[in-house]
């Protein structure tokens, strides 16, 4: 295929297809924000809100406003999520929670790293597309507290841990790097260049297995990989979208090392985490090979495959390695081949492992409108980018 | 089949293989206690040790004990366990964690309502077989402190939902009613009647679903149930060991009534659960057909159908039924067809949908040595309480 029939195929999916679905489905016109839980048509099956989802949801509006078109629209459905989350999405201290009801009655309190992070990264998009003032303070205030849990990694024990086994997580670090690439018009330099340099030698240092050349999920704050569950998992997904985030700082930097060091992991994940027997990225894999305990590992998820066509799709643009291109076009086929609801729109996110679909939901407690979204948008500028390159003498 | 041949299977099964893998490959000769992580061979994969599933193998050990055999490696074996457990299971306010390292460090504290049901009912069998007399206490402290929150259901929160909704589950209400059995010996008569009229009031009223005659896994207080993930949530292997909980209490109180009205429930969990395309009990379901967003709920787990097979029988050795003779046949049939491993002893715990083994462990975090051998135990007596009643006259 040519670069112009991919930006035609991704622009389709992106504006006519899954834009459009969240669009319609989605927005509370009664309570605000935005519900996640959409089946397969679309229809409404559950009026519970989560708070991360919500957010993501705010971000790729706002973002698509301030780096693709200025389209009313779009403010109008980030601000439909931003009003609720500011009113109902965390307590008066200040930390996120995890889902609440439709009303905006808190569910479950507690929603970690993972929400603040994402809250963050929507107030600072949303701030700089409609030009208010709260939604600044809203991301700063939270990015603070971030950047302080990240400077005191003693006191950033993940959920799924405990009291006498520390553990950072990759997600924690490369959602703080997010944020602070998305923040970038409300920071100083010199904050963004620090904190970017900490979650770049921690991706490449505590997280990174060299047997294998592949990221643990997981990490103890000292750099070891625990022998226990969280120790040994590989998250395929999670590396490949800590991956282009890694080419994303390199790219600013112009570091060609980091360039050539996150490629050649790239390459190692997919190798890593392809199923042989039936094509698709595993969920969850056992770095040392012992049963996982995962029960949902060798599902073919949306959301590993769309980070995967970004990491890919990026590193092959800068490398324009030929294994790149070779590996693009292998998680192309497999994700157009098998995502994409050709009956309702939008795309299935849980197939089994042999691709078929294991729950047609469109959205849910884990699907949303953003990653998809981001990819595809990720996947287009990409392209762009690669035929400006193409079409320069 | 003859019940002789039934009875000479699942005897050979327990004594013969499920117990002698436990045997062989858990105990923790070193830090005490016993692993649960043992993969297809028997080999320990990890050693972190689960709160519940340590007091679960304490259980059926000295149980078997006191009801079976006075082996004394049956007692050491619950011996190991119990003494880990008291040095290391539960906090100095008397929370049970949910789990701990080798050693017996927490890794993850609040083990909640189920872990501290069955470490009570550890200790109070373990107590019976041994003598001794602080597994008593342990049992009886951690017993008061359960019905205590049995009595003021509003502190009764589950760990799945959160503030503003709150939720009692079948399997905390079903985890107090069989301690409440088995601690009989520690309790006075008033005290086992109140508490089992509670429990089955309960059962009957807050979780019954009385247009399909199942049981729902979460409810309000209130004994409504909220169009929620939780609140439309059906999990079929719970149901059915809440039904031969019921059929445990009806039988000691001769309550013709309620054995009838729960043998109806046995049915039409079995039909409404049974996977009509491959065969075998679906893990998960929703009520209202609704999208399930839990990706595991077409897995085919060794409990569920361990649960089956005591509430399916237990049923049919009270009424003779015929619907039970066929029910426990087919379910009988599925579950030694699939789940037996043939070549390493002991049975593996999850298969996909289509009945293949999906994961090859024989213990990890939810599986130890527990709900199998139980079943099976339970399944013994109730087949040579059948016999006896036939060979009378």
């Amino acid at each position: 295929m040519e670069i112009t029939q991919y930006i035609s195929l991704y622009e389709h999916a992106l504006f006519e297809d899954v834009l459009p679905f969240w669009f319609q489905f989605s927005p509370d016109r009664d309570y605000g924000g935005t519900f996640s839980c959409l089946d397969r048509e679309g229809n409404i099956y559950d009026t519970d809100k989560f708070v991360e989802l919500l957010a993501r949801q705010v971000w790729i509006f706002s973002k698509l406003y301030n780096r693709w078109e200025q389209k009313s629209d779009w403010l109008d459905m980030a601000s439909i999520g931003s009003g609720f989350l500011s009113s109902f999405g965390r307590d008066d201290t200040g930390n996120w929670s995890f889902s609440v009801d439709r009303t905006g009655r808190v569910l479950k309190a507690g929603g970690g790293y993972a929400c603040a992070c994402q809250a963050a990264m929507a107030f600072s998009q949303y701030g700089l597309a409609s030009g208010e003032e709260q939604p600044q303070e809203i991301a700063l205030e939270t990015f603070r507290s971030l950047c302080h849990s990240m400077e005191h990694p003693e006191d950033d024990v993940s959920e799924e841990t405990g009291t006498s086994r520390r553990l950072i997580s990759l997600k924690d670090t490369i959602g703080l790097a997010q944020l602070t690439m998305e923040m970038e018009w409300l920071l100083k330099k010199n904050e963004i260049s620090s904190i970017l340099d900490i979650c770049t030698d921690r991706i490449l240092g505590a997280f990174h297995n060299t047997d294998f050349n592949i990221f643990h999920e997981y990490a103890a704050p000292d750099g070891t990989h625990p022998d226990c569950f969280e120790g040994r998992l590989l998250c395929p997904g999670r590396s490949l979208e800590a991956a282009w985030t890694l080419l994303d700082i390199a790219r600013r930097r112009d570091d060609v090392s980091l360039i050539d060091r996150t490629s050649r992991i790239i390459l190692s994940t997919l190798d890593y985490s392809w199923d042989k027997k039936n094509g698709g990225l595993h969920s969850f894999l056992d770095i040392q090979q012992k049963p996982i305990d995962r029960l949902d590992w060798d599902l073919k998820l949306w959301w590993v495959h769309a980070e995967a066509l970004v990491a890919i799709l990026t590193s092959f643009s800068i490398t324009g390695g030929k294994s790149q291109k070779s590996w693009f076009e292998k998680i192309h086929n497999y994700t157009w081949d098998h995502f994409p609801d050709p009956e309702y729109g939008e795309w299935f996110g849980y197939l089994n492992r042999a691709g078929e679909v294991h729950l047609d939901l469109k959205g849910g407690m884990g699907k949303g409108c953003c990653r998809l979204p981001r990819a595809l948008f990720f996947c287009i500028k990409e392209f762009k980018r690669m035929r400006k390159k193409a079409d320069q003498p």
